[in-house]
């Protein structure tokens, strides 16, 4: 008999369904009984001992969902360590909760600071298994998360669609794409949908450089351009802002979001007037896609597994083509960003994509 | 041997190529010799004479392809009559080149102010035959327009990616739809897409009625709530104000868009925070859904055949589950709007779905 | 308080959830309380008293889903009146159901033969509405089922798949769609797909004709053709047949399906090679499709008021742009055939498809 | 200057237009002058000196086009060095061609036998670098080539719709999916799919431990149940034949296809009825998905690169997550299966995945 608990945290994505399924499949695979203890709203649940006993039942029909059947919340990291509003240890609660219902591990589904969670709750003793969810594919220490191909997907087709419209309209388009401090979605969509330009956090960008590749496809008889931007790309001047600074200038921001700001510079710089798409939130969401699948249910069974190992304290990640693991504690607190001198950069240079650098 | 002249003109939309490819297929079947003249950009390729001279060959493969081979502008009717920055008589323009060019008929693909200015044409001695481009589904005379369809599909799926994002965090979501004048697509979208409230030109809003429908959703247990809205959607105190007030009041207008005063006016009226989703252009991009490649075709059939009769002056419409045609001048200078007592809209009140009314 | 019956009968189709949801949603909007019992496997539910007790909360979230939560079951009319393995009147006994569980209405969502045995039902008594399913698009008296335009969706996806790989190849295909008796799906998606030839059960082919067609395209320097055919398509010799020879050469039919006997023809008759595609029960699976989705969630919404209206014994229909109803006795027994005369059928030639007619 | 051949060979797939521009934007950005010669219908372009002179726009809109601009044919490598039906020596022929356009390079993208045709090039002191195409995923020396990905998403789909009519009539449902020798494509799509049972060629089956499995789910309350099937699945019987015992029951092989001989078993075995989807060839149709537009456009830099450098002979692949290149002489002639002990395999085995072994 294994009682095992559950939780999703952090932004919800497309497999997070997906990814429980696999991990109850392997479960009731490898042991006669199991009880799952499904917390309510991520640590949430944890805290404050809001859960479901969960049957092999509630995981069925459920690969092709998205969003999360235990829901989820933001419980920042850096507020475990501080009491709540009535003056609870977080901590020590949710290591109550573990203690009282007799779990065997906890599995964590959540993205870069919920695996610092996790990974405190490791070290506080709990037997933790961590996977890596997150649309932004920027967790540390593995290649993929799930999630993320499924949002690469959807802003691909929003591209697409822009498409033909600016094609029809000889319009200069930006299309925002989700990550605030990284650009791998940007990047991936970006490629995928044919974009001219691409923005992300990583590679500030110089406005004019931008201006002048618009310009370049202009002469050269292209009678549109694409822009993908990520919500987090900067300039090169605000690249150079303290961090104060660039909190005060977020304070006083005058756009509703980036691709606004970058509109308005691109006609400032002598470009063309700029239309805007936002897919936003459509990108976390709707059914997982056959990739997605296919990552989280081997996430899922490789998570059953190290608890039939007794192997804890892991984050199951995707390294060079093979689903295994690495201690929570090497990936908690870093984040895995795009590097200009990463090849799919240069690869996408290659096939004349401007970064504005 | 027939000499036809063919135009996209207004905003773009998914099913425009397919319907010339069906105009040229069935000339092509009814004629030995054609000659195809496609204006570019709209009625501005036919007052400077800027056109391609096209083959069979420039419409094959075609059918699934978004936006517009020919590229299309938005030249206002109003406009028409007046003369251009170098003094050109526009009107004038059009009919010379028609005239130069010998053209047996040219056809229209464009909403209604497009269709204004075809019946001008019309009236003024041209032969014209017009189809019912829009994703707005608001011309005058005709059940359907092609690209409505293709329309609700891209905000239905927008709608669905939102709803399990919205579930999972237990939100309140705003998905803004197309439709400045007409609530068509946000009224199918909202119902094919599951929405709780739906908020539509047509129908002015009470937020404190929006609220309370909301209200009454999380008291019954349901931890989300779906709000679709069309662009133009205005409350009860805005539809009072005169066209002179509306037009000051949009001049200071603080809002990105609707949206984002709908969110504003629930929280100010004691509703939960809210977040928005803005598909915005991608809904007339990507290619047109088989629905409206088959009205289409069928429309661009239904061309070739009054070009045969030499019935010009008409307007190719679905009506009654049937393609047939009517005068210009009859749907000319009228737009289909919603109407609170239209069926589908007490159909979707029984649905529980409310409009704030 | 009102008490429902509720069944989904015949081969499924994909807005059969969202159609009882129309109708759970309508009735709720009615009535203060509701009981819905929800018959399983269709008629059978019905005549064995096998059924649920069905709450809100079940048909929340089913908009999108396929298939239906109540199972189905074919149970041909002309069974009906047959006693069963256990010498049960079946009438009888869907009567005293029906009666014990004191049900003011049974709502009945089926095709053809399914709607057929409502009719008896309501004939015999029993307050009946009937919901227009299938995907085939041929219940009479409507001009619309729901399922139907899912359906020519995914076929339509067939093709456009089929569509580059014989253009790569430069290949004949024959992609062969559901419809034993009617062609209203193979229309349809042949024209939404741009198939050359469309081959269905109303409009026998000359396997001659066919092949002529495939010349003149190779000939016109197209590489490639594409053949819709449905699955009842039958040539001019074969129409020719008595029922009773029809049977007898059914029986001994050497090949998987027709379009299989097609390609043999082709090849007999001095065609080219053809390779063949049957998306098969593909079809009639996964996400009803927006358009479903508002048609049968206006179909739903209509049954509910014909409750409240208690005005028994009519089938839920779409009619010349409206959401109606018409006696059950109506319909029953009749099929909607496509005929040679209708005007898409015109206009489909038009187009240049061939019919082999 | 530079004057670069390109051909496309074997089975067409979603990505080989999307490559190809890829390759096209990187020699534009690498050479100031490029002449691109465009072979048409594989080798046999480059056997007869049938090509085409592209250019720049040419590959524009490519990205999302499925199929091939350039075609494509089967030719097989052991036949390449047997002349033609005029007695033409290919191999010299080829030479010739490549020497008489003065061609820089060659860039071949193709499957297994076209790539050992690139390598037997090579071998002839042609510069030659070779793109790994192929829908299955067997080329040795890549983990990904492209195409595999999209064809996975064609027959996900195909099992998406299956299950929802499995579930509604309790059904067991078998969809065969591409792979006469490898089985990549079906594990994938069944993981994707949620597929009870999964059959490759790989991992010979026993139809008792198949029933078996059925009978299992059947029992645990599942009313149905889908078996993905590789078209190359075979049973341990046939797995112990010799390969000309294994012929002769080819020629001889009373089934369309080996889902039928699977579900004829089932029966004979005691199973239920169980029928059968095939989605045939519209899995190497369409778009490309956004996933496989990334690894495409990504190798057709690679590509590029390599030109560049001069690094003739290579291959490019996909290892460890890296686009790199390896000789081709490495990869020519091997094949990557699915191999019983690979982790996917016991990934899918812990999910509860039925392999029949």
């Amino acid at each position: 008999m294994k009682r095992i608990g559950m939780l999703t945290s952090g932004g919800d994505c497309q497999a997070l369904n997906a990814t429980m399924r696999g991990v109850v499949k392997g479960l009731y695979e490898f042991f006669d009984k199991v009880e799952i203890y499904g917390f309510l709203e991520g640590y949430k649940g944890l805290m404050y001992g809001n859960y479901k006993l969960l049957h092999a039942d509630d995981f069925s029909g459920i690969l092709t969902k998205g969003g999360t059947i235990l829901g989820s919340s933001r419980q920042p990291f850096k507020l475990m360590t501080v009491p709540d509003e009535n003056g609870l240890d977080k901590v020590k609660a949710m290591k109550d909760t573990y203690k009282k219902l007799k779990l065997d591990c906890l599995v964590v589904l959540g993205g870069n600071g919920s695996q610092k969670t996790a990974n405190l709750l490791s070290e506080e003793g709990l037997n933790v298994i961590g996977l890596p969810k997150t649309i932004d594919n920027d967790l540390w220490g593995t290649d993929l998360t799930f999630g993320f191909q499924s949002a690469v997907d959807i802003a691909t087709s929003a591209i697409d669609c822009i498409h033909t419209t600016a094609a029809s309209h000889g319009r200069v388009f930006i299309v925002e794409i989700m990550g605030h401090k990284v650009g791998h979605i940007t990047l991936h969509a970006g490629i995928a949908g044919g974009a001219d330009v691409v923005l992300i956090p990583e590679i500030p960008y110089d406005i004019k450089k931008v201006v002048k590749a618009l310009d370049a496809r202009a002469k050269s008889g292209k009678r549109f351009s694409i822009i993908a931007v990520a919500e987090g790309a900067i300039s090169k001047e605000v690249a150079k802002l303290s961090k104060k600074e660039r909190k005060a200038r977020m304070e006083n921001y005058p756009y509703p979001s980036v691709a606004y700001e970058i509109a308005d510079h691109i006609k400032a710089t002598g470009g063309a007037e700029v239309r805007i798409a936002v897919p936003g939130h459509t990108q976390r969401g709707g059914s997982p896609c056959p990739f997605d699948r296919v990552l989280s249910s081997r996430f899922g069974a490789k998570a059953a597994e190290l608890i039939k190992q007794e192997k804890f304290g892991e984050l199951v990640v995707f390294l060079n083509n093979k689903v295994t693991s690495i201690p929570l504690s090497e990936s908690a607190g870093k984040l895995k960003y795009v590097s200009p001198d990463d090849d799919i950069v240069k690869e996408a240079k290659t096939l004349g994509i401007c970064f504005g650098d």
